[in-house]
């Protein structure tokens, strides 16, 4: 393997995924829903198979997809972009966070990340050759250390890496921490790369996009995916939205990773994108209905949680139970309860940072979650 | 744009796609059929996205498709393959080469590559850091020249990167030219990484997989994909088959770039794959009609037409019409003919080489080709 990746491991949703299939556990570890996606959606994507929708589209996503997005940007953020010259259709989010780092970031580039992260950012930051600034969210609440933050930015910093709703903790940036983010950028010339896919899952506050804010869309890539919103994570469409000179950083990488992506998933997703507002509101209705069931139980059964405002998940404190780490507990849970969570220590730079901390996620049916939380009860 | 990828432009299948429709040119450019794929691989899908196959496959492709790909390989090569550990599967072949490129060279390690190339080799290479040493394939037969080679791969040489069929001539790795790259490859240490996607479109010669000569699988990376053989380019389903030790530097560079691969489509693969051979036989009975009607018309045209063994392209000398160079002819030809062709200039590490030489494809209707071959005889 190349020095690049060294230092990385199989992906811990991998690792969790396939222990949770080997020990028939209940899987609440990586973020798939155990339901389907929309109808509607899937009815298009068909159509769209149907209809010989089937070659290559072009690079940067075809001329549909690219409107439905700048259509959506504008409704979340109130600005207006240049679907041809804005936005970039991607493999997935993941493929716009490598696009973006590997397209945008040199070597010796220093880039700040908060930790903890989805695993992806670090090791595509380290294929980019980026020195890596972490500064660390705490429990209980996860804000942002203001006074670590602006002694850690300066005029070498290149970008700083945002995910809000941020994964694994559902803190969501508060509108004073974005703008203190937001005037440490504009004050020395830093870019912000924002992965904002569980957008459409905030629930104890508005979602903020950094991009919204005066002054920051010019230096702004912004990263959406179909997956998290619309239960179709196995679909694998994502994207990037910033301005020209950023996108096209972003899509030269792109170009050379993957070309373009699924021709008939892409019209299925313009038509996604235009659902009528009602269907994010029954979304959030039947999360926030999840989250109480795995919320209450997890409490119940005797964990410390922490409160999340967005996302499907949530992390608890599993030092009550006595095991050394995330890890080890972890492993007990998967092997002697039959429920799997992920671990967090994979997503510090130092890991010993995470060993108090498990995440779980609630984007299962209601019974599924009712019976992770009976099993834990049972033998916690 | 980060400076690994400062020196690449749009790339030219793009900005050929994109003129052919603004001037509303027959396109023979982009390596995309103008024809559906075949229902039963459609239908495979359709049924896949109805059943609720919408969520994350594994990283590495689920193991019906793994399992169908090893099968393949081994009808292919003869060689018995661990699904499991052995088969990745990536979004197309294009991120099948970024991630064995990502996954397994390192800055300043030396790799060979012959030209003309797909352009991807090249900017991932770049991307990669590694040293990039050509050696060019010359008309009239493209022939490897074995003397340079020899002189070429030294110790210093990490890996050598092969297209067989070969994208844009249509040459053959012929067993002779295989061999000797492979005695020099375990003389040296040297790994290859081939990319295989038209091998079911072999017209004048059997294809010979590098991965089938004597003691080579072991340092063997090969690549294919769905598209060009089933007529859906625009699916990107695309897998690379290796050795263990190779297998996980893929794996760790593809689990970042874009995790895992659209599921329905995946089903869908399985299925396509496990086509009878008489749909093989059909495809090439199909390739060797079109195949005729381009080649016999680029002649009566005037074009001295470079015979091609397999793919669904053919390479002309343009310069019986006196314009100065490829991209030149390829302006022309689009604006005042209405066909466009792809300039191979772009394919070489130096332009110069290319500048007499255009591909035309002949992955569309036999209408359309006619009438390609029509406007050209009245026009040029
Ligand atoms: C590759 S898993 C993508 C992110 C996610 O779903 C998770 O964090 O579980
Ligand atoms: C991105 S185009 C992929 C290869 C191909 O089809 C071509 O060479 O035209």
């Amino acid at each position: 393997v190349a020095k690049r990746l060294e230092k990385f491991k199989t992906t811990i949703f991998t690792q969790m995924s396939m222990l949770a299939i080997e020990h028939g556990a209940i899987n609440l570890g990586q973020g798939f829903p155990n339901f389907d996606g929309p109808e509607f959606v899937k009815e298009a994507a068909i159509q769209a198979i149907k209809d010989g929708k089937n070659q290559y589209a072009r690079g940067h996503g075809i001329p549909e997809f690219n409107a439905a997005i700048a259509e959506r940007f504008k409704k979340d953020t109130g600005l207006v972009v240049d679907p041809e010259k804005e936005v970039t259709v991607t493999s997935g989010c993941t493929e716009a966070i490598a696009a973006t780092i590997l397209g945008l970031i040199n070597p010796g580039d220093e880039v700040i990340l908060f930790a903890p992260f989805y695993d992806s950012y670090e090791a595509t930051l380290s294929m980019a050759g980026a020195k890596i600034k972490g500064i660390t969210l705490r429990p209980p609440d996860f804000a942002v250390p203001i006074d670590e933050l602006k002694s850690t930015v300066s005029k070498n910093t290149r970008a700083i890496l945002i995910n809000t709703p941020h994964n694994p903790t559902g803190k969501m940036f508060t509108r004073e921490e974005l703008n203190v983010i937001a005037s440490l950028c504009i004050e020395n010339d830093v870019l912000v790369f924002t992965d904002e896919v569980y957008d459409k899952l905030a629930f104890e506050m508005d979602h903020i996009s950094m991009a919204s804010l005066p002054s920051m869309y010019d230096r702004t890539v912004t990263m959406n995916s179909l997956g998290k919103t619309f239960s179709l994570t196995g679909w694998k469409i994502g994207w990037a939205v910033a301005p020209p000179h950023l996108t096209w950083g972003v899509r030269q990488a792109h170009s050379f990773l993957t070309f373009a992506t699924s021709t008939p998933m892409q019209w299925a997703a313009s038509v996604a994108l235009r659902a009528p507002d009602s269907y994010y509101v029954e979304l959030k209705r039947d999360y926030l209905a999840k989250k109480a069931i795995l919320v209450e139980g997890l409490k119940d059964v005797g964990f410390k949680v922490f409160p999340s405002s967005g996302t499907y998940f949530v992390v608890v404190d599993h030092t009550p139970f006595g095991l050394d780490d995330d890890i080890a507990f972890c492993e007990y849970l998967i092997k002697e309860v039959g429920v799997v969570a992920i671990p967090t220590s994979v997503f510090y730079l130092n890991p010993e940072e995470g060993k108090n901390l498990v995440r779980f996620t609630f984007c299962k049916d209601e019974r599924t979650l009712r019976s992770a939380v009976e099993r834990m009860k049972e033998k916690l």
